[in-house]
């Protein structure tokens, strides 16, 4: 019997490349999906070339989308990334460097890949305890989003098989994301996290995001080793 | 008080173009959108550039995204476009002219370019009438997606409003599409329906979409301004 397949969103950071372990790890053959959007972090489509080749995936695609046009996130506008916030100012409100309709886009677009090649598993990373936030990473959206699919599509429609959203990450803190990562041998140097690094791909260690991943590894008693 | 504004999803044909004018007739601002998505019809983005013009938008965007990298459709890869069918074979099955995900990927990033504008209104031209067999085209889809996208942004988590979804032609077959657009002035010179034009531009009048305009026209008795 040929082995299942599955698109895995890929941005090269901990969480997609921890999701992919564990699509790998459920048995599933990797179509891994990023996306050139015009993001400020250009050296994390790098990582997630570094990440595919590490999975051994079948084919990585990266799909060029440019966001810059539509604006309205510090991620890829000149509007700067927060740096040195306390967790209780990121953890709350939608912060600036959400980006208008992202996973929307990016699972719309993952949704398409999947379908033309008969493919119905579609795995994101989004978590909703770390990013509570960004209502994108929310368990609510993802399971509207599924059923939206599924009502939209060839593959819904007429398939004898529905298309199903995994969010493995969902209720997983970054401690436990990294512990599950690294039990199924993930080396998280190939990653990167941070929203605006150095030119050279050197996490600023500041923004949201690094002080997330840097709690993390801490929580586990580990040195990040891109930082 | 400042004109409501609306995202306009505008692919240079009968349809959308209609839309556009109800939208406009309804006292909204344009924002209008369109995707090279690597169709086989490029023409089409002059006429969109054209109906932008003829209705002064506030804004035209176009959007690149190479669907051509995903696949799957008569309309961007190396499929025949199926010409002198008979009408019941393009009502009922999806045809190979279906595009895999795409009105779930145009609206997603109208939503996109909505919320980074602060507008919660998005028309789209797709009728259930003349494309019952393309899914993306279905009223419980868009409903679907509207809930989808209230739930997964900013706009519809924090806004005192919800997205909207416009889709003003749903229940109208071609004949009635025409015959609302020229009411409200609207000159079908400046679009294209083709699938698959001359590289001039020129409606190849074979495809399914050049013999549903012909007979919408027909039946109000009219020529068609571009055959």
């Amino acid at each position: 019997m040929s082995k299942k397949s599955a698109v895995v969103l890929s941005s090269g950071g901990v969480d997609s490349t921890t999701t992919m372990a564990i699509a790998q790890d459920q048995g599933f053959e990797i179509y891994s999906l990023s996306f050139d959007y015009g993001q400020k972090n250009q050296y994390e489509l790098e990582c997630a070339q570094k990440v595919a080749s590490f999975f051994h995936v079948r084919k990585h695609l990266i799909i060029s989308l440019n966001l810059r046009q539509i604006g309205g996130s510090a991620l890829t506008d000149n509007i700067p990334v927060p740096r040195n916030r306390a967790k209780h100012d990121f953890a709350s409100a939608i912060p600036v460097t959400y980006v208008p309709a992202r996973n929307l886009i990016f699972l719309s677009v993952a949704v398409a890949w999947a379908e033309s090649k008969n493919i119905t598993d579609i795995f994101i990373g989004v978590n909703a305890v770390d990013f509570s936030g960004y209502p994108d990473c929310r368990q609510a959206f993802i399971r509207s989003f599924e059923q939206t699919a599924n009502l939209g599509t060839r593959l819904g429609v007429e398939g004898n098989s529905q298309i199903v959203i995994h969010t493995p990450l969902m209720d997983l803190g970054k401690k436990q994301i990294l512990q599950k990562g690294l039990e199924l041998g993930v080396d998280y140097q190939l990653t990167s996290s941070c929203y605006d690094p150095a030119p050279s791909g050197k996490a600023c260690g500041k923004c949201d995001s690094c002080q997330i991943r840097k709690k993390g590894f801490q929580e586990i008693g580990q040195a990040d080793p891109i930082l």
